[in-house]
């Protein structure tokens, strides 16, 4: 039998929310592409959360750094010496294994072949190029395994530009890359991912206060995205888990198909990282606070959450098997069309006044229009890809310009005037939360 | 004396629109990061584009493919063996030149040291790294170096998920990575970027109208973002410009202070890329068409523009030096920020007044709240940013309700009753071009 997560990438693949990279090449390990769908579902996800955290907020600023940076940045974050999994090969079938990933009770054999494994060497998960003509060492650049460091680097440039006072934060959405070794669980972990990270800065002694307000509003954003809040838990890093960087650390984990795991972490960094930053560059990512004449190095409270992974939760916690059919319950916020529009029949000039309301209400909604098939079949195909409504013409549409508009989770109709339309689905998707 | 490009560039580091990348720690050669200006332009970029290409259109959908794909497609698609600069080696210094920028009367001796030079080999312009553990030839990834092939690979699902019938385009924005041997001209030629593609796909035999039709619309579109009508021209490529793979072929360049340059691409491509993935890949990537009972290969037509040097052009055509201010005449449409609020002077309950007119706009426009500084200097500051609106809250303000609106370009002023604002700024902002 198919587990669900099975049907999820099956679904998700035949009606184009995200297909295999590369897939008429045999694909490529662990990379996606979004298709119609889900380009148009990711991007509401970025949206709301853009919206979110900089738009309607007066005390955070956006940032979009590039992924290629200095070398030295990785140096300095720590990344060149400790981003790092241990690793074993094998000696006789040049095997590579993550030491921890092995099974116990024979770590010294090889896993595939039973051959003799070396002793672990530490294999850094940073992917590595060169930039400009001559591949030697002084011309290589990593890509960038988390776009926080590009907030760091760029603190002084920000502060002094936007001229903020503290507390106040930088945003940016944006690709990482890690060259995991076991990556998995679809676009759970990817080595290519989007991430949104948040880093705000503080005052020293003020982390644990900003820690608790953070990690609260994120959890509610995704209460707010219409995730099921038994599904949703924290969870506090020990100190055995604690990063060298951390104070302390929070991880908002979902209950996956496959187990709990983590969604988004909020973390106090402390000054770690503008401390890291000024000894290595020289120059000074302190703040001077004009009302005490104090100058200073902010803490950063991080909020850090993965796009694709947000992606994943959204369909997993959406995905109904019913009866007679699939519906995905996403949030009317999050879902890639809005609205279908239905003519009952073929003729009788209802395709003509089915396309008019397409085409009026397209500029303003994510539309879809489909006349094939009998209405039930059609039906079914928006409510497994989330759509919340779908609006039919029908032989009275044409007597008296009302249309049936029938909602997607309580498959009720009702009959609303085809003017009311724009008003009624404007009102409905800000109202509902899922 | 400062050229334009130096004082552009300037403006852009002061007020936070563009920085270079990991400038603390000297920069990295040709990569800039987006402040908080410049990622707001540019989020407005991409989302026009988008809503031009996709959401407004019923035959293009969207689509976001991995930067990382499978080797198999740079082969195919010509790359591997093509993409390519010839370069030239001093025997002496070791330094490596583009031959082709090379000064013809003494091509034997190096620029630098006058040490002789080797032959030109083939350098490829593709970011190369390794995915996975093992660092060998089988484990060899590129960074894309166009966004577009990741809409070739994917022509088979998209169609097939989405059921459409020619003609139907797939858009994309993504970066792409070239190792240019010399970038420049601030963000105009970087070795990372953002694109904006969309690929269109005919029946063979109507590229010439379909080439007519996207070139007319792709240059209206700058126009509506109101770049100057005069600085914007086509280019037909030559025989002797035209790539392998195209049949016709324009390029919509704009004149940059660095003379006429491209800003996009429309190419009539025939059938050459789904014709090479078919036969690399051996998947036949074809369209059946239901009415004549046919199966072919689609033609392609393609816009492909540059993110980054359209807000080089943005920028470049928006800024203006008069008597007393320096202005960016940027389009309302595009601009970071719609409208200014000032309180006069910062007594007698202006601020709070000025600030609840900011807190109740904010929800549906991007603003900016400022109380420092006289009101011409807190004017200024507007205007070289590109802010289409001012609003300053005075005395007056506090016995009738009404504030002073003043529009960047013309300077002018009136009076508006703060109830009206957010009805004022919505029609203004969608009836300016500029």
């Amino acid at each position: 039998m198919e587990s669900v997560m099975e049907k999820l990438v099956s679904l998700c693949k035949r009606r184009g929310f995200i297909f295999q990279s590369s897939e008429i090449y045999g694909g490529i390990n662990s990379c996606y592409d979004y298709g119609p769908l889900g380009v148009e579902l990711k991007r509401n996800v970025k949206e709301l959360w853009w919206q979110r955290l900089v738009q309607k907020r007066s005390d955070v600023v956006g940032l979009d750094s590039s992924i290629l940076m200095a070398p030295k940045v990785w140096e300095a974050s720590g990344h060149v010496a400790g981003f790092t999994d241990p690793l074993v090969d094998c000696k006789k079938c040049k095997g590579r294994f993550r030491e921890d990933e092995l099974d116990g009770g024979d770590a010294s054999k090889c896993p595939k072949c039973g051959g003799e494994l070396t002793q672990p060497r530490q294999f850094n998960l940073m992917f590595k190029t060169f930039m400009g003509p001559v591949e030697d060492k002084a011309n290589v650049v990593f890509l960038r395994p988390e776009t926080a460091q590009g907030i760091y680097v760029n603190f002084l440039n920000v502060q002094a530009t936007t001229r903020r006072k503290l507390p106040f934060g930088i945003a940016q959405i944006g690709k990482a890359f890690r060259n995991e070794i076991t990556p998995g669980n679809f676009i759970f972990r990817t080595r290519e991912f989007e991430q949104m990270e948040m880093q705000y800065f503080i005052r020293p002694g003020e982390g644990e206060k900003w820690i608790e307000y953070w990690k609260e509003e994120r959890l509610q954003s995704y209460l707010d995205l219409g995730i099921r809040q038994e599904k949703l838990r924290f969870h506090e890093h020990s100190d055995k888990e604690l990063a060298h960087y951390a104070a302390k650390a929070y991880d908002i984990q979902y209950e996956f198909p496959f187990g709990w795991q983590e969604l988004e972490g909020v973390h106090d960094r402390t000054d770690f990282d503008l401390q890291r930053h000024s000894e290595a560059s020289g120059k000074q990512l302190s703040y001077f606070d004009e009302s005490t004449g104090e100058r200073f190095l902010p803490h950063i409270i991080e909020t850090s959450a993965g796009c694709d992974r947000s992606i994943m939760c959204l369909l997993a916690d959406a995905y109904r098997e019913e009866k007679e059919r699939v519906v995905l319950a996403l949030s009317p916020l999050v879902a890639p069309i809005k609205a279908a529009v239905f003519p009952l029949v073929k003729r009788d000039g209802m395709p003509e006044v089915a396309e008019k309301i397409f085409t009026d209400l397209k500029d303003s909604f994510s539309m879809f229009y489909d006349e094939s098939g009998s209405v039930g079949r059609r039906y079914r195909r928006q409510d497994e890809i989330g759509t919340p409504y779908a609006i039919t013409v029908d032989t009275q549409t044409l007597e008296d310009h009302t249309v049936t508009v029938r909602e997607r989770d309580s498959m009720q109709q009702q009959r609303i005037a085809d003017s009311q339309l724009a008003q009624f689905l404007q009102e409905s998707l800000q109202k509902r939360s899922r």
